[in-house]
């Protein structure tokens, strides 16, 4: 890192893009940044990209992590009904890192920051053994914040978008299998996860629990029930999938339903809710909370199925 | 990382120090942290060590290095005259991290968070092939932030406490050399920075610029200097060194002067600000801002002294 100063006024102006109104108070260059969140209480989360571990060159581009890396950390954000406002950048450089990728990264990061809402107000530039993007995303809550602890027994669970496409994405790729066909929807929605601006908007009125689908659905909705000291039914045929998911899943060897109910990276958002119009325009019911503890998924006639892999695995 | 969870869950308790009143809104283990982090604007500023880069196992303890962490990165929010008041902490643990090792480092963290009011309110655990800590701290300013924009001609320049010691430990600790008289003071100068919350409250009323040193006095005042459009004059003779200090650097065959104007990692604070007995009880007065640009370093009769070596170097 002998040409950090070098690499800072270069991207300072890339972080500059949306006129004076969103600008920090102070922003890269100094000590610390200033920034204004509004008022009431500030929402924070930390996410960290690790090469070798959560990406791998060959897989994706450095515009891809740059913009992934700060979507998933807005993510968590969203998943508290908060909207992000403001980040911080800290990027561990390795020396043969060209300085085109260099500049790929940031100006992913960069749109995802236009994306997400949360402006980049500074960061941390160092040298490292392996490429890490760490992003720290604030946010502001919409209402009150939505956590995982809420969630009450009869409540309905729902979830944003689709399962498991990030997952298929990452196997196609993973097999240099064909990308025919839906392939590359597949392999875009791991590299670039969706925004959720108003969904988030949304979870603020209707979701009494919210969490977003990171580690795989089974896992994350364990996550809600232990906070909530509740137990869910998880109907394993109503899951979302994406057009061709079943059959792509399938020519791999995958079985489609573990793969969306286990697969990691989805970056949807998981809610608990009464039932209600607003909650099916916002997601799609997959199940529902329950005395007790633990996850119990089931087929369609409501017999029990036990599944062979839970959560995300890193690639080491 | 597949003891994930066990590790979340053993050092959530670890951060929970000092009582309700200071407790997040919502705490390690949601989606996001939820904070109060007072009325008006926000400070916010990111750090990362790197194993090989910044710290070696050899030469710090697990302990030292999270307490070092968050204290350096703290030092950038006192710098603006600003309190640091939370703080996330995302950790890369390598496999062969031992348990003990990862408990000493939460326990550096929460000494550190004790000591300068940061909370750790949340977090990032991952895998990776080298130990990386990035810590971010938000605070808020006590009145207006100090910049490193607000120099003005005729200022005289301030340094806290003693500049050069942290260099010197270091130095000690890789040659290898006697730990005896004053070694022990600068070893542990450079694995614990010192905290500056008193200082910080001062500079919020008589500081016009305020910079922390963490890559060398000289090119820290450099900063200040290109931020504000002026110039500055620093009197080598007038830097204050610990006892010892000359004595020891000379066994080592290093240049005083030159180690204490360019050795990093000093986390000491420079600000300028108009003459005052409220500075001097401050710092150490080494020099005036004048017009032009550029930093000149004299001697006691006013002549320019050519310094070979500027800044802080990494290990790589």
């Amino acid at each position: 890192m002998h040409d950090e100063f070098a690499k800072i006024e270069w991207l300072k102006n890339r972080f500059d893009f949306d006129g004076e109104s969103r600008k920090p108070i102070v922003g890269i260059g100094d000590d610390a940044a200033v920034i204004e969140l509004g008022a009431g209480p500030t929402i924070v989360t930390v996410d960290t990209q690790v090469e070798g571990v959560h990406f791998r060159h060959d897989l994706i581009s450095c515009r891809d992590l740059g913009y992934r890396a700060m979507v998933a950390a807005a993510s968590d954000v969203w998943a508290m009904a908060a909207m992000p406002s403001a980040s911080v950048v800290a990027l561990s450089l390795p020396a043969d890192l060209l300085d085109e990728q260099f500049h790929e990264l940031i100006e992913g990061l960069a749109e995802a920051a236009r994306s997400t809402g949360a402006r980049v107000a500074g960061g941390n530039l160092s040298g490292g053994e392996s490429l890490t993007v760490t992003t720290t995303v604030l946010g502001s809550p919409v209402a009150e914040p939505v956590t995982r602890g809420g969630a009450r027994p009869g409540d309905a669970i729902y979830v944003t978008g689709t399962l498991g496409s990030a997952a298929l994405g990452l196997a196609i790729l993973q097999n240099r299998a064909p990308t025919t066909g839906h392939a590359p929807n597949f392999i875009e929605r791991w590299r670039r996860p969706p925004t959720h601006g108003p969904a988030a908007k949304a979870l603020a009125t209707i979701a009494t629990a919210a969490v977003d689908v990171s580690d795989g659905c089974l896992q994350d909705l364990q996550h809600v029930c232990t906070a909530s000291n509740v137990g869910a039914t998880l109907r394993a045929h109503a899951i979302p999938n994406a057009p061709g998911y079943k059959t792509r899943c399938e020519s791999l060897g995958l079985a489609p339903t573990a793969l969306a109910l286990t697969g990691g990276e989805d970056y949807e958002l998981m809610f608990t809710a009464l039932e209600s119009p607003e909650a099916e325009a916002l997601g799609t019911k997959i199940g529902r909370i329950v005395d007790g503890s633990g996850v119990r998924v089931v087929d369609e006639a409501g017999q029990a199925i036990e599944l062979a892999a839970t959560g995300f695995r890193h690639f080491s």
